[in-house]
């Protein structure tokens, strides 16, 4: 069965050495996350998900979810167990805020919780997950009553969340969804349409599931401007909280997945169910994207946690597995033949997989503490500041680290041969579970487009320029510190190009727009090259600054690593973005 | 269901237009392989893999094998009459000699089979290619007796054929070998022990399966040099050919594997089986490599194929499926959104697949065109050059076209979004097939470790500087053309990082070996970037010489694109290799 065990001494490396969290203890919440208090949620995590979820992970991908006849979904063994842990722990309410139940830390902690718990099983943590995303954009947009009625139990965790959006014609075009809400008169809406992919729509791990629903109210506008969002819970609340009738919403069918398995991918038909409208009317798009936007970073935590577990599993076998002998005379001389991780070409593999794990644990938590500035901060000018960080870097988290994720799950797997290939190593479920993390929330192309056409412009390109004006500082603060050369000197290559594409786009995309959509990929890839790179810069500062405690001579030679290995990278990139559209477009659609 | 077109007129432009196959004519079989010939073995081949193939990979993926109590295995629905159909066409035969039961045809022509039977349909064509491998390796070593026994049969199709090489504790490093061979004194062995991950080790498509088994002779020295080949046939074949009694050898168990269900993916045990020697004693591994050789660039086929029926499915959905509208306006106006074609992303997307695949069959066809000459001319000069160039592509083949084969099915079930991630639209099968390619056969670390171990020093360095030097001589025979500036230049460019990265490993791994480790896979992949950029100068080439006709002006288009957005890649590469082993290798393994 697959190794995991929750990285907590890098995470507190990054959380205490390199973002130093309490130079924020200004913040509601942040002056209760003393260090002590945080080496504790790290350790009770570990132990959780160590324990818990991921006992079951590669048996919840084998054994899937099931519907019945009746429309009930039940989970894989021990699913129930270990949600039920987690719910007994609190883990739900960690950062939500206490008025509403919760326990108010800061959220960058529960997204080292999200990083462990989808390491351990991501199936299984995408419950708890989901139901995080509905409670932000009930907190943000519902009725004081709407909140009243859903948030506590959600945030206890005795019911779920989902969202409802994609259709069987439209997922990445929201304009063109179908479904329909009739005002019933008193209020309410009845809500009837088919919605596909709607992952955790039914199941058995909470009494209750409150679905999040896009849908357009009769003689609404044509396009995404005539979108509401409603709540229609699975079963119906009274007024006194107790659980009613069954609403006219049930699962149609389960979808037959590569990956994921554990967790219920539904077709959902809503046959004029009671729903709420939440927020205004036809500005559910806007709501809906409070929702997306905290997903799109979970999922890209998702990727960075499938390629973390997978680097754990591929080391313990490269150190087992003998094969071969060293290239420089035989390490394991009494043994028949050296374990693999003597070769080269593994080392390479690892050290790749780890100089991207690192960095982009440590850009992600960077992000989610922007994300805590942002949310708590009583001066407006930081939460501007923050906001534009969050907005910026949120389409680089998801596309960038679920691609690497997927690619680093596919690294890992090879390592083990065609024992990778087998399903009991459990090195393919992590490869078949990562694919999806590229897909949903918004397919990487699409984060591409994001970054490219709406975040690089926004404000006169404030964020972007904020962020290459930190990153220029920080080289030029650096650049006389002959131990900091390996990763400024580096560093300061990659922005250039990066900066060199920027401007590419600033001078060709405007007049012809083909040029920004035929080099976003890339350009987004660049992008999270650079913001690793900077965080490997950040992270060999601290390690200089505790040189000798232990982990830190470690934590330079990966980060070398990743300048001498991935940074070269940002120069076939560049030459790409600034081959422009000409000849990607230059072929007639029917000459495919 | 998935749609699949045998790509024609393509390999019917790179037989004719590019490697000019009539130049060949004074080889055996190659007079027959007249235009009208290959015209209709190229139809032929197409129809039947489109209608019998094709049609049974989905249901096939879903089915998957079975083991029953008694130890059968059983292929899914349809496999038996495809295969049936592939048996009465001869197509086994295709290139084997007519002395045995062949046709004689050129072996370039079966690979172009290869091909469209495993695009169409992978799990079901590794069985017959099997077959040609162990076919192969009879000819080459099997003595006279043997091959009137075995050949006529596989040849024919009725027996099929099985290569056992890897057991649970080796498969790389094959002198761990333990099966062993104990002599009967009767001229035969009894053999025992257990294979693992045999393709095709037991089925219901043949009367017979001829195993080919690694075992060690009681007493035979250590390692690589004590390794035997040995036939075992699964039914003992009498001294009339008719078959005897069942042989001590079955099927313990099939592998739940992550693809390839099609295909029964054994554990075999031995027990006492009867087994004859094949060639000298301990010289096993050698008879082996063979057919090694062979089934590596078979698994480079698969890659390719793969990729293109891959490709196929993507230009489909891309041209149904609307959302969105392009950047430069709707080009689908009357409709709710434009095809998803007219988007940049996706047109790079659709073009990097195909800039691959046309060049990768380009460099198959070139690699197996140089086989028959290896195997078919009367110069022994042009033998021994059309040796170097076979030993030299063979890993790059193998692992540049296996591992791109993956990335691009990967990247064309991405372009379905959600849709791609589901199993009923075949996405996910050609993902997860494609995946085994990168390591059967010799993971693709060990095929760059070959490349840069073995081939670039051979016979000091004879191969990959002929190699070079055909490179060369095209630029410069082309250099003053401008129409062919757009290729040649960007060759020339890559092709000069490939011989800096040669001078590299030259100057600095000899004293250092993990220097090359660590830079191999970059230099295989970089080596095949070249050498498909050199296929695209070729076809730009002969495109040139027939402007104006169908297909022509595309050709064109594509290796442009080529040139602009894969060959930059050999900047990276560069630098990664020159960054050498130090860093790569600084970290104890237990700080992994």
């Amino acid at each position: 069965m697959p190794v995991y065990k929750a990285p907590v001494a890098d995470t507190s490396f990054i959380l205490h050495d390199v973002l130093d969290l309490s130079r924020h203890a200004d913040l509601p919440g942040f002056a209760e996350a003393t260090p002590d208090t945080v080496a504790a949620i790290l350790e009770e995590g570990a132990k959780l998900t160590e324990t818990s979820f991921a006992p079951v992970n590669l048996s919840g991908d084998q054994e899937g979810c099931t519907r019945h006849a009746d429309g009930r979904v039940t989970t894989p063994k021990g699913f129930r167990e270990a949600y039920d842990a987690y719910v007994q722990g609190g883990w739900l309410g960690l950062s939500v805020p206490e008025e509403l139940g919760g326990q108010g830390l800061p959220s960058t902690l529960n997204t080292v919780m999200q990083e462990f718990a989808s390491a351990a099983n991501l199936a299984l943590a995408m419950y708890p997950g989901l139901t995080m995303g509905a409670v932000a954009a009930l907190i943000e947009h519902a009725s004081p009553e709407q909140k009243a009625r859903y948030l506590p139990k959600m945030v206890e965790g005795t019911w779920s969340g989902t969202m409802n959006l994609t259709e069987p014609h439209c997922g990445t075009d929201l304009g063109l969804i179908k479904t329909k809400a009739v005002p019933n008169g008193d209020g309410s809406f009845a809500i009837t349409g088919t919605k596909i992919f709607i992952s955790a729509g039914e199941h058995d791990l909470t009494e209750n599931i409150v679905h999040l629903v896009l849908a357009r109210i009769e003689g609404a506008p044509q396009g995404t401007k005539g979108i509401s969002l409603f709540v229609v819970p699975k079963v119906l609340v009274n007024d006194d909280g107790s659980l009613g009738e069954r609403n006219g919403v049930s699962c149609g069918s389960l979808e037959h997945k590569m990956g994921i398995h554990g967790n219920a991918t539904c077709v959902m038909n809503y046959d004029g169910a009671t729903g709420w409208l939440v927020g205004e009317e036809n500005r559910g798009l806007a709501a809906m994207f409070v929702m997306m936007n905290e997903a799109r970073l979970a999922v890209g935590v998702q990727g960075l946690a499938v390629s973390e577990v997978a680097y754990q599993n591929a080391v313990a076998y490269a150190r087992d597995r003998l094969q071969g002998r060293s290239l420089t005379g035989p390490k394991n001389p009494d043994g028949p033949a050296d374990p693999i991780i003597v070769h080269p070409d593994v080392r390479r593999t690892l050290m790749t997989i780890r100089s991207i794990n690192e960095a982009a644990r440590a850009l992600i938590l960077r992000t989610a503490l922007e994300s805590d500035i942002a949310h708590r901060s009583p001066d407006a000018a930081a939460r501007q500041k923050a906001l534009d960080f969050l907005g910026l870097m949120t389409p680089v988290v998801k596309g960038v680290f679920t691609d690497l994720g997927f690619d680093n799950a596919v690294k890992a797997q090879q390592m083990f041969g065609g024992h990778g290939y087998v399903e009991e190593w459990g090195m393919s479920q992590f490869v078949r579970d990562a694919r999806i993390t590229m897909i949903y929330e918004g397919a990487n192309g699409i984060q591409a487009m994001d970054l490219v056409g709406r975040k690089l412009a926004k404000d006169g390109g404030r964020a972007v320029m904020t962020f290459f004006g930190e990153v220029e500082a920080f080289c030029k603060a650096n650049a006389s510190d002959p131990a900091m050369q390996p990763y400024v000197g580096p560093l300061g290559e990659g922005l250039g190009r990066l900066q060199q594409a920027t401007m590419w786009f600033m001078n060709n995309a405007m007049a012809k727009p083909d040029n920004a959509g035929a080099g976003a990929t890339d350009y987004m890839h660049m992008f999270g090259l650079v913001a690793m790179g900077y965080m490997w810069g950040l992270m060999a500062k601290a390690a200089l600054a505790k040189e000798g405690e232990p982990g830190m001579a470690e934590k330079l030679v990966v980060g070398r690593f990743y300048m001498e290995r991935l940074m070269p990278e940002t120069a076939a990139q560049l030459a790409r973005i600034s081959a422009g559209a000409d000849t990607t477009m230059a072929l007639a659609a029917d000459a495919f």
